[in-house]
């Protein structure tokens, strides 16, 4: 293999830059740093004839940082190394072979900064935050949102029924669970006809405007079959689990959808939790801004059902909602140019006792999800979703939930429920 | 949450089980596993209102076995939580959410059991080992494959012209590597075009059926554009990146296809290596081979470039070949009824002199892909291949390679090379 470090080198904003958490495997960090940095590109771990010169010359890769105590390492690839708009492609170089090869011990992407050419090559979101506010004629508040509980096991009509609850006690989204899809004990086409005449129900009786994602989770065909079926029906919202379907079929539905698109990010976790191997959700969150997600999942940003820091999440959040991310010592520098903002989704254990401090650390351009957080309060799913729209309305009054409980009983009930 | 244990209970066939390493946050391993099979079928983190009675009893999982010494357990579901013939949906149920559980450190999906009825609501390969077989008219010997080095940087002639060294050299499949889609200095269709052109013009010369594997991967339409593109060039095989592309596209390539499809496993090790966390090569294969790949890499059974043990490789190996994987203390049983056993590929490191170690250790139903072991003979491709092909014959001879040397001299040539 040919040698890829240069740390005096300069990298140049309109290349690919790569940064990595890496441990190597009975070799130095030097060592395998360079191996990382051939095999994502042009090289391979022999000598081969055929790469010429001229090939090097033009296509090299450069590792231009090693951070030795913190093991960050940071590789500079041409831009013409990657194919425009194809994500596959991308991830094969940068996230393939690398993770496999016995000189890393451990590995983990941790960002990718993304250079003009390749941002504009992607569609980004259709509708992104501004689209959704419009949408829902919310103008600056949070959205509350709520996820039909049990994931599975409700009729169709059962699931509709709920979702008309939540929507009258004052929920602006309802989506289905990311493992309900077109089931035997709930068809996909009954759900949706059902959900949404729910919804033209809810619409009427609140003057509100409602938000019902469906799970088009499938293969591709498939799944464009159902997404058609929604948008035939006068839906305004589709989901995808983004990562069992996999990034070329999300992208084929951003292309085909007049709808905004919610991502669910459904095994994630899996690339993400481990600190020292995988892929950063910051990483898989640029993805799907590059492809056109309108909502997606991040996290919750204190302690819910789930694993993730603070840090870790509003970083992400700050990713999909902000033009422009400037580097600082764990982010590399990105500018978004006129790809649109995704709009953070926190889930995941979350209850509405919580709503004054989620709105305080992560702002009003979240959709706050409460699954078990609203389906589990004391008098049922309306109430519940009240208790959440109530908790919201405090934050706006700027008063505090045991002020605004007194005059508020679902609220109230919610307190004595989750409090402490 | 409810409780889902019964270490009691007798799982039936004709439910799904998974098998997962799991280790607990701060909880009990039990409390942990509880949490597992609620959140990857019906449950929550609270106590929702909706859960009723009844659908507790008709879709409610068994925690049946908790190796407290391993951090091994299983768990039944009924076969009614799953959606025929729909991979994302499984994915988010038994690989979804719980891997990011606060209440579990690591976890890691080692098996899954899948009942007839989920297996045979999958097409499977189109192909299969005896496809390849009639398609090459190799009746029993291994195939001999390359992949053109460097992955990137060649131009599409310079590509073809390599490609036919190798196919003149001796080896019977020719495949692109992960990351080369259609690039700027390289574009796919004068690639094909090009390729193709050597590729009929090599079975000329040598007589023998050879095969191209152009990587297709992209979004799904740009990918079925590309798939079409090379049955009207009368390719005989396409590539694709399973698990950046992902499983939806996936599984739409099959469904169109007229050609068999070769599988590049690019990024699976960010969710196999790690022995505590992610899901492993064997769970990923299965679900390869039931959407239906013909060919798929495995790894080397021994050390190349690559981390897998030998048993993990034919752990694999085998789940693909046989259509009944019997229970042992590490593998679910799995009957694998009409769909077709998948070829396996060997590759990442490997070199000519390995060969009779390869075949003996992974026997004749294999594609052995030299990549580097072939473009780096110090005589240059064609004598890599040459060498390689040799050595397969020595192997068939019943000859050593060293007394086979004697009158080959790439081989020999090799042997000087790799040897020790």
């Amino acid at each position: 293999m040919q040698q890829y470090i240069d740390l005096k080198h300069r990298p140049k904003k309109t290349n690919v830059i790569a940064e990595y958490y890496l441990e190597p495997n009975r070799i130095s960090l030097e060592k395998a740093a360079n191996h990382v940095a051939g095999e994502s590109s042009i090289d391979t771990w022999s000598d081969i004839k055929t790469l010429s010169p001229k090939i090097i010359k033009k296509l090299r890769p450069y590792v231009f940082s090693i951070n030795k105590k913190q093991k960050i390492i940071k590789i500079e690839y041409p831009t013409e190394l990657f194919e425009k708009g194809n994500i596959p492609q991308i991830l094969s170089s940068l996230a393939g072979n690398i993770f496999g090869m016995k000189a890393v011990r451990s590995l983990k992407l941790l960002d990718i900064h993304f250079p003009e050419k390749i941002v504009k090559s992607f569609k980004g979101p259709r509708y992104g935050i501004q689209g959704i506010r419009k949408l829902t004629k919310i103008k600056k508040r949070p959205l509350i949102g709520t996820i039909i509980k049990p994931k599975l096991g409700l009729t169709a009509k059962k699931h509709a029924k709920l979702a008309y609850q939540a929507w009258v006690g004052g929920v602006d989204t309802v989506k289905d669970d990311e493992n309900l899809t077109s089931m035997i004990f709930n068809r996909f086409k009954k759900r949706i006809d059902l959900t949404l005449k729910m919804k033209r129900l809810a619409e009427k009786e609140t003057g509100e405007t409602k938000i019902y994602m469906p799970n088009i989770s499938a293969e591709t065909t498939e799944m464009i079959k159902r997404m058609n079926y929604v948008q035939r029906k006068n839906g305004n919202y589709i989901m995808v689990d983004v990562l069992t379907v996999g990034f070329s079929a999300l992208q084929t539905v951003r292309n085909k959808s007049k709808l905004p698109i919610h991502a669910h990010r459904a095994m994630h976790a899996a690339l993400t939790k481990d600190k020292k191997h995988g892929i950063s959700m910051l990483v898989l969150a640029k993805l799907a801004r590059l492809i056109g997600v309108d909502t997606l999942h991040v996290g919750t940003a204190f302690i819910g059902k789930m694993f993730e820091t603070k840090k870790e999440v509003l970083d992400t959040e700050r990713e999909i909602e902000r033009q422009y991310i400037k580097k600082n010592s764990h982010l590399l520098e990105q500018r978004w140019y006129k790809i649109k903002p995704v709009m953070a989704v926190a889930s995941g254990g979350l209850n509405p006792v919580q709503i004054p401090k989620l709105v305080k650390t992560m702002g009003n351009n979240v959709v706050y999800n409460f699954g078990g957080g609203i389906h589990a309060h004391p008098l049922g799913t309306e109430a519940g979703a009240k208790a959440a729209r109530q908790a919201l309305e405090a934050v706006i009054k700027k008063k505090t939930l045991k002020q605004y409980s007194k005059n508020h009983n679902e609220l109230k009930l919610a307190l004595e429920k989750w409090s402490k």
